[in-house]
């Protein structure tokens, strides 16, 4: 029996991806401090068939992570580990740096440890587009430099990726860092489309919007991710860093976009109330154009556009909300 | 009478550069662990002086940070922290993560954020030509990507630049982040010709090299490093982050050439047994080709080239060691 070992399993990504996994020859563990992640997210069906195992552990722990993987070693084989734990408030990870520090960076330095104790081999990092920082109006491919990212959260993204490719140096066999873009969906535990509805629920009249709303991003649905991952894992390479994008191939919607089409939805006639500047907080990059010729290039592209994305998850979100 | 802040200031770097801060209405406070540091490295003139204190403390330990600060800011305003305390042995780092993580990349952690709560807005980073990884034959600037570390210490050093960034966002005015070479000179606490001279002390008729010798690397004497740090620190810029290799303009020298230089220096006659492969050790980048361009554009040479950087420095660390 082989073993997927998933950090962070529990949570927005990690829910759409276990499905997927969970195979008649491999079980899934998925280890997860429960923090924005539930039980309830990982598919009850997969739980009861005994192929997914829900461990509650802090993944910046390491005597946390050295018992999940003793644990997930007794089922059988650890070929492959999820990297998908960190914080996912930007804004509390600017204002303390320890946030950052402990949930997206100090989760890797303790995950790569026991790889390397129990010979694991493979794994797939959750990175994210916010290693590139701010480099204005350049097209962002995955060889650009220089990286000064703009928020401890990117920073900290770009630093687990520095420790894996040092890791792939010494002991790792294959490594495949995703550079994730927005990305939306339901199970949602985080982001400017739950953050609007839950508004929206909480005074149905308003909607306060931070900044003016010309902020324009690319999003990407969940199960467009989920599939590029998957695509890439099963891909033959020669190396053994994949640096890859996974985004959408448009240019993204407004936040304003976002906004009216969230009023629509969950409260038609609410008053949207803009902020000033384009930045929202800081950390957050106003506008960017992220390259996926390379993704293209291995034949995926995404089943939904940003405008798509966008508007299927603010109705599931919606729904995940009763509304 | 404002402060500087030299961390890891007894150290081989810093004990060349603190004379040059030290001035009239200036005082530095050296903070190190004196791991490879030693107190008598800093210049008993300008201690006696009462212009430079030393403290012994851990950078990576926060509260050892705080209390520095604190006795650092009863002396005056602090204006610049130099950030130079680093794990510098780099096998060691890849033999266990922990090492770089606490030493090069806590270190940069813990000062950040003592530098948020005093508001020090300035600071001065030792980062490495480690963090460009092993590229192959391209030429190394200061934007180039993908930044792929081969060795932890690279890659917290990678991380440590990356926190810097994010700070600049957040609260810094100024960040000077030096790409450091291979630096040369005294007081030697570790590198190749330390490691080749204590060889050939120890066994004067053989001097056994890591690798066969072919790997050419690029070295700058420690004078020329302190001097292009201190013109780029007293330049007027607009950008809050300087991100500038500092190194030689020339194709550098093989280890060859250093152990002949040194056994001729140190042990005539001796043997030269190599070994194979033209990597020493994981981690170990074995031709690079550096890119000064951005540091001569702003006047700076160096007046030592790599051979005549490394034939000083074989002369005075042969000194320091009594030969």
């Amino acid at each position: 029996m082989k073993v997927s070992l998933v950090a962070g399993g529990a949570g927005f990504v990690g829910a759409n991806l276990i499905g997927h996994l969970a195979q008649a020859e491999r079980s899934v563990v998925v280890i997860d401090n429960m923090s924005r992640g539930k039980e309830q997210f990982v598919s009850s069906a997969a739980v009861s068939a005994g192929r997914v195992i829900v461990i509650k552990a802090d993944c910046s722990v390491q005597e946390e992570v050295a018992e999940a993987f003793a644990k997930a070693s007794q089922l059988g084989d650890i070929d492959e580990v999820w990297h998908l734990a960190a914080n996912s408030d930007i804004p509390a990870g600017v204002a303390d740096s320890a946030v950052d520090l402990k949930d997206t960076f100090m989760t890797t330095h303790c995950l790569l440890k026991e790889m390397k104790q129990y010979q694991v081999k493979e794994i797939h990092f959750a990175s994210s587009s916010a290693v590139y920082g701010d480099l204005g109006p350049v097209t962002l491919q995955e060889d650009i430099g220089p990286l000064l990212p703009i928020s401890n959260y990117g920073a900290m993204k770009l630093a687990s990726e520095a420790l894996i490719s040092a890791a792939a140096e010494s002991f790792l066999f294959k490594a495949n860092i995703f550079r994730f873009p927005n990305v939306v969906g339901v199970p949602a535990t985080h982001g400017v489309i739950l953050d609007f509805v839950n508004k929206l629920i909480g005074s149905p009249d308003q909607l306060v919007v931070l900044g003016d709303g010309t902020q324009q991003k690319a999003y990407l649905h969940v199960s467009d991710l989920v599939e590029a991952m998957l695509l890439i894992r099963a891909r033959e390479t020669k190396n053994k860093i994949e640096l890859i994008n996974i985004g959408p191939v448009d240019e993204g919607v407004t936040v304003r976009h976002i906004a009216e089409t969230v009023v629509s939805r969950v409260s038609p006639g609410a008053k949207i109330v803009y902020g000033s500047g384009n930045k929202g907080w800081v950390g957050d990059v106003p506008k960017f154009s992220y390259s996926t010729l390379k993704l293209q290039g291995y034949g995926w592209a995404p089943k939904l556009g940003s405008a798509a994305a966008v508007r299927r998850a603010i109705d599931e979100v919606a729904s995940q909300l009763g509304k």
